[in-house]
């Protein structure tokens, strides 16, 4: 499976792919929604979905697409972590800040395994909330 | 293995415990410090490293506990969900950005596989970087 | 460490070699096979697994592909995504039914994070099952 | 946080509880539904995209759940394993198709590790797709 | 579903829990394979390739319990970790090769995450072997 | 971001690398420590966990190497797999264990799904442990 450019798209491809560029202010979209457009109606979905959820809100952007890739390194998925720390960086996100990051999510996934491990039950304190 | 109370613990580990209580203003350690007592070298250890991410720096201490936060909901570890959501609520997470973040978490797992299952290229663009 | 090919390996192997052409009814067998021959009992347990699970029964061939192509997506095994896509097209798969599975596993991944994270208690109903 | 029922909800969220109850034909929703009304948009949109992605399509509803199930045993979500299971259930799933789907999960997950632990290449016929 | 009792099971379950029994030296199975009976076939072939794997061979049953502990923890597995740590004590494991154990899965969550999130390249030397 | 070589490097990452190269008796470091030096204090604070955690102990070096390697197969993390299958082997780790190490990974993978997927209840015997 390839890439479906702009131009060898349906018009109602044609129509996600115009709104991603114009959200966004970008002059294409990335290889992600090209490989959706595969399936027109999880390429719909997925951005209608995405622009609702990482608009801004009580969070904003940056910290948002800081979570993301937190996620995404979590899960090990390249791409997503190649595309969200380029989105991160263009929110704002400095060299600093990502190493933080970085060693925050690396904490949370060493501490997880030592909860697990050592089987901890719950403190009585947070299951009273 | 149960957890060891502070009247049980060695003076090494006492000593941990005691600045766990002074760092963070609280009257007990939770659970899981009191589990990873059983190897004193990883209490210590993992206390040093956790106190040393988890400080303010260029990252607000809000936001740390939420990125610690989204890695331990996709990881699925019910303890580190139960009290770093805590740990967010108290360092000021409301309500609203407690539902933003969930959003942003579901959003990111849905598109790791959406990205993994459509096997999508790094975009040229990304690679220059 | 190489791939293992047939005028290279021992009797034993070869045997399997040629019980998975057969079955299959293909030329070759692929690297999976040719890097597990690596450890030989490791090859005929894992083939002899596979021939078993994967044999048609109460489900179809097509569809138990495309349940090991939903796990590898969710797993991020590139191998596994790039061979059971191949396997499950092969067995029948379209590419609007190939859409749909991406979708579906999408929205697991999503959904799964969402009862995480919410800590979502199981239904009454569901536990008097 | 606790799941918030109909007789507590805004009518916003009522629309949406109503909606569920209607097209699955339930006399309630469940506590997935009652937990992701704790922020309004992720009930509304969540609910929008599963009611589409799981609606029978070229893919009948039964194969739907079972590879909403596969990903939610690999994930390890219990809530997920239990209201997808009872899904796959009354959508048609027998004991011996249950048993089956489980024996299938279970060699994914070990193949695809065998996989990564032998660094498998990528056939150049598959690359050729 | 209920775990099946022996006085419950077919002839050919029956036989499956009888080797169980008289291989590990045990007055009675444990719940995974009383819940696996429910798909007979599933039932004996697991066992089978686990009585196989877990013999000794060139490392030792402790060591093998230990590397079974520790895919467990890390992914998750409450009922996976309970019996393997269980079966790794029987095995010989004190509680300072547990402690270090733990310590090691650990670091090695933390350390892939950070090698995701630094994209780090593998080394030519390693690519030369 | 590019790996930071040892002649560019601040006297502080200096120092670090040569402490690992004199603890490993190593010419140079490899790309890992060269990528988390772009935040040097998660370089000098991951060095000092590792170079603890994985010092001989109760545990001897090849051991612990393979638990590493276990992790990283699980999580399917490349340059993980690749410099902790080049550790164990130095370490000692024969072609024999290496095979026995992956069909016990390969194993535990399929039990902890099997073992998710029946929702097996932990064992009394296990809970009065």
């Amino acid at each position: 499976m390839k890439p479906i450019e702009h131009a060898d798209a349906t018009p109602d491809v044609q129509a996600v792919y115009d709104d991603i560029k114009r959200t966004r202010g970008v002059p294409d979209v990335n290889n992600f929604w090209k490989m959706a457009a595969h399936h027109p109606a999880t390429l719909r979905r997925t951005w209608e979905s995405l622009k609702e959820v990482m608009a801004p809100g009580t969070l904003d952007p940056m910290t948002k697409e800081m979570i993301f890739l937190a996620v995404s390194i979590t899960n090990g998925c390249t791409y997503c972590i190649r595309s969200h720390e380029a989105a991160a960086r263009k929110a704002g996100m400095t060299d600093a800040q990502h190493g933080e990051l970085l060693a925050v999510v690396g904490m949370a996934n060493e501490t997880n395994r030592l909860a697990n491990g050592y089987q901890v039950e719950v403190d009585a304190a947070l299951l009273d909330r």
